[in-house]
């Protein structure tokens, strides 16, 4: 089965090591490039990397597809699943006399996973794709346009959106978190994908020894640090939602030495959620409890946009009615709507194109890392329903 | 003057950097050598690095003295004021016909700072200095060996405590905190040096994708961090006595990435207090707190020891006396006893030898910065002082 030898490019058993622009993410989309041109599709590799495969069908066409490029330690099925359905959804429909006139175009995106920068190639298809986003570099320093140059792909054509043409994008992945799991459901139709906002505070407190300074003639930028996010913590649980998430991942005291009192901190806090107006919340509470913490502590405290905000995007309601009917006769009662708590390259798409998602479950939640895994049913069922689903919008 | 001569030696202008071993400061260690030769003292730079200058006259003797290296970035006069303190007081006692029978043996220790290793220069002296200490290294991977090869000293005789002729040690020493200042009195007679305890804290969680996994579900080392910071410091405000202080200067987070729930933190607590009692009330309770962090969060979190615990040492009740009424006499009613709160090198030789030291306020509290400095006057008045204890002492 494709999946499994797609698995094959970058194997570590059971993870895969496939990120963009590599020697092993190059074959494996030489080899997509000639499964899709098997399967009857029109099919190269673009200028950015997309292995793009053109039904010779007129349209209206559905763009079917994920990444194929993974994690720097990455699953076997983030991207790949969704990938490998696209092309088994475009073989199944032309196979069957009902659906063979319908246009399913095939895409494996590239750099989804931001090596260089995420999404690349979804931004490049709808032509969003500025110089200053091609000279990202990895973490070796290499732009994405010397990665470009690197395989040959300087001047080749690029897949782009053709208006004309595509009526629409569908992506299916693994859920990549615990809800279908733990609700023994089997099917997760995504109703938009949420927003996500990076917050850099920083502490300006006075560094001193942190022997001879007595306790009250401190100004701990450390203190300040642990107080903020303690006091974050309590605010953000007034706030949320049902999926809201926020996380201090990284957080530094400067200079970072035991006898000495920190006289600076950062602390990186992200949050995310479905709803705008919850996220625009959770800046105003974070923002208050900053003005709160400098207060009582007598350090300086400042938040600051860390990058731009991606805003949530919200998928097509009548593409959520066909996948919600396709999950509905393969699985009764086992699905749901649902966010999708990560990104996807819809997050570009859907700002030109009607988009959806359908998710199956992650075995314990897990994903970006190598013990990712799904069931073997629920990877057949999924792609049935994307299968049905794309039928149907198509009006086969 | 000799303080202002000594200043030379590393100068940066405010500060001085004179590490231990350097070339500026075996210089500056030639020519103390040389001084105190002058001064009539029968001087050597030892086999460690001390300089040792032995007064001519018979016991019972006092040592005067202090380190002349300096930290990194140091001030002018932490460590050298002790040094020239005592050359000038084992002078003035010479001078004068009342005194000039009294033996002062003046020194200056090698490493207080602990370039290599905290008070070699000391432990050479009181004859605690095993090959695992000599084998510390500084920031090049030097060791004290290597380094006392280097300059030459291998196999050179090292000064020791002689039972038979010393009876005491004192030094005098910049407070390096901003009691005496803001109370504008101008002595402080130590009392004891404080205890110091250091903890290494560590936080085992569960790392995870930070938009995937729900909240509820979370073991987010970081989370648990910032809880136990703020819960140790209420507990800590509870059992703190007026010179308590304590200390995160050093806390981090793994793998430390805003889209990643760290799966381990860690957190390095320091405290110092003047009886021992407390600190060891302060480890329960850093144990209690580090079990209740743990029963909330479902994190890990495990305390131990990061060194051994330093004692805090009390400094002679009879020379004490000596000290406070030479303070009165001299600043009737402008001094005070209080406790160290940095280490100094009496922590090793209060062990064998009777020990005292007298504070002069440091401008503004500033220490171990090139800032540091003091008044003028006094810097006189501490001299002063100094002597008129180490004459009464030896009865003289």
């Amino acid at each position: 089965m494709d999946l499994h030898r797609l698995r094959d490019f970058g194997r570590t058993d059971p993870g895969v090591v496939r990120p963009s622009f590599s020697d092993v993410d190059m074959a494996a989309r030489e080899w997509l490039r000639s499964r899709f041109a098997d399967a009857g599709l029109e099919a190269a590799v673009d200028g950015v990397g997309n292995v793009f495969g053109r039904s010779p069908n007129p349209g209206p066409a559905l763009v079917l597809g994920s990444h194929s490029d993974t994690q720097p330690r990455g699953g076997w099925l983030d991207g790949a699943l969704g990938v490998v359905y696209a092309l088994e959804v475009a073989r199944a429909l032309a196979e069957d006399p009902v659906t063979r006139h319908l246009a399913v175009d095939v895409v494996a995106w590239i750099d989804e996973e931001g090596t260089y920068t995420s999404c690349l190639g979804s931004r490049s298809f709808v032509g969003d794709l500025p110089d200053q986003v091609l000279a990202h570099t990895n973490d070796h320093g290499e732009t994405a346009t010397d990665a470009i140059a690197r395989v040959g792909l300087t001047g080749v054509d690029r897949a782009r959106l053709d208006p004309q043409r595509h009526v629409g994008y569908l992506e299916a992945h693994i859920e990549q978190g615990p809800y279908l799991e733990e609700a023994g459901e089997r099917i997760g139709v995504v109703t938009s994908i949420v927003g996500i906002r990076s917050t850099r505070v920083d502490f300006v407190g006075e560094q001193n020894h942190a022997g001879t300074t007595p306790m009250n003639r401190r100004r701990d930028a450390g203190v300040a640090m642990f107080e903020f996010a303690v006091r974050l913590r309590e605010r953000f649980s007034g706030i949320a939602g049902p999926t809201t998430v926020w996380t201090i991942g990284q957080a530094e005291l400067q200079p970072g030495a035991a006898s000495i009192i920190p006289g600076g901190a950062t602390a990186h806090v992200q949050y995310r959620d479905p709803d705008d107006g919850r996220l625009e919340a959770m800046d105003v509470a974070l923002a208050e409890v900053s003005a709160s913490v400098a207060a009582d502590t007598g350090v300086g405290v400042t938040a600051a946009r860390e990058r731009d905000p991606i805003p949530p995007c919200h998928m097509d309601p009548g593409f959520q009615e066909h996948l919600s009917a396709a999950a509905e006769a393969r699985a009764t009662g086992a699905w749901r709507r649902m966010p999708s708590a990560a990104g996807h390259d819809p997050m570009i798409v859907s700002h030109h194109l009607p988009c959806a998602m359908v998710f199956i479950p992650s075995i314990g939640g897990i994903s970006h890392d190598f013990a990712e895994d799904s069931h073997e049913g629920d990877i057949a069922l999924g792609c049935s329903v994307l299968a049905d689903a794309a039928a149907s919008i198509l009006g086969g």
